[in-house]
């Protein structure tokens, strides 16, 4: 069984597809445009965009939406991520943050599966804060303004972690366990 | 002929409403949950509801989507404006231009207009820049931070000069005239 992960972004599409290799899986990208609808739930944006996917491509297709929800900014960017990285950029955030005491932050990620006959949506957080300097060069958006729980290294330089440790990866994971039993 | 402005912000409504009574034409609200999509064109966004709305409706539609675009922040937040108002609002948008030479800021809006036969859309924009402070209590949203060209009251203060000089205004008073030929 071959599987499609929907996404326009290579980052994302490699970190996904090393999983699928790791268990034996079949993936392919599909560089399709797709809808993404405006809502504060990352999971309603992920399932809306799968539901089209599959009615685009007809076999089993996922996508993945994810966003980092800073607390005291009452969980700004979230849904918006990417808007936010691509105008007031990393800079920006640092600046928001500039005299805040609480700096927690989480990357939250979701991954909307959508077959002939299931849909199914599994989600992945990962907890830290946000540093008070972009570090490393490594990762994508915010991750070199993102340091997860217990580590002083941010996601940015140490690419390993967030390999391991993602939001993402957490929700891969599970799509993958998942596949094993349901695919 | 009634026409139907799919809005559910209160606000919006009267301020329109009242142009189309100066017209004596019919206006009523329709509060209808309708799939905003993400882009940063708010054009794409609206055409994209107004037809979602007359999808359901059947009726003579239209819908709004505004946005305040800062020309520092690459015009962040734009067509999330209401998202970023509700999270970091006025005091994050005032924080982010804390050091910046250039204030300049426009208010955009586009309506775009559906019925059985026709598709139109049109635009407003109100070009001014961010106070220093917000002042006022008039309007909504951002007003209260945005100083309209040629002025140094801000939109929440004097509401008037919104009402006649503003976006919505001028994007309402386009869709208004074209109506009266077209309707």
């Amino acid at each position: 069984m071959k599987y499609y992960f929907a996404t326009s972004n290579p980052g994302k599409f490699s970190e996904v597809k090393e999983k699928f290799e790791e268990a034996w899986l079949e993936l392919e990208q599909l560089n399709e445009e797709l809808t993404e609808i405006q809502s504060d739930s990352i999971e309603e944006i992920a399932l809306n965009s799968a539901r089209e996917a599959y009615e685009k491509l007809g076999k089993p297709v996922f996508v993945e939406d994810a966003g980092i929800f800073i607390s005291s900014l009452k969980d700004f960017p979230g849904p918006y991520s990417k808007h936010s990285f691509y105008t007031i950029g990393l800079e920006g955030v640092l600046k928001l943050l500039e005299s805040a005491e609480d700096r927690s932050a989480r990357f939250q990620a979701v991954i909307a599966y959508r077959d002939s006959a299931k849909e199914k949506v599994f989600k992945g957080v990962c907890r830290g804060s946000i540093a008070h300097e972009a570090r490393g060069r490594g990762g994508f958006g915010f991750d070199p303004i993102f340091l997860p729980e217990g580590s002083d290294k941010t996601f940015g330089e140490d690419v390993k972690a967030k390999s391991s440790l993602s939001h993402r990866a957490l929700a891969a994971e599970q799509l993958i366990n998942w596949l094993k039993q349901n695919g």
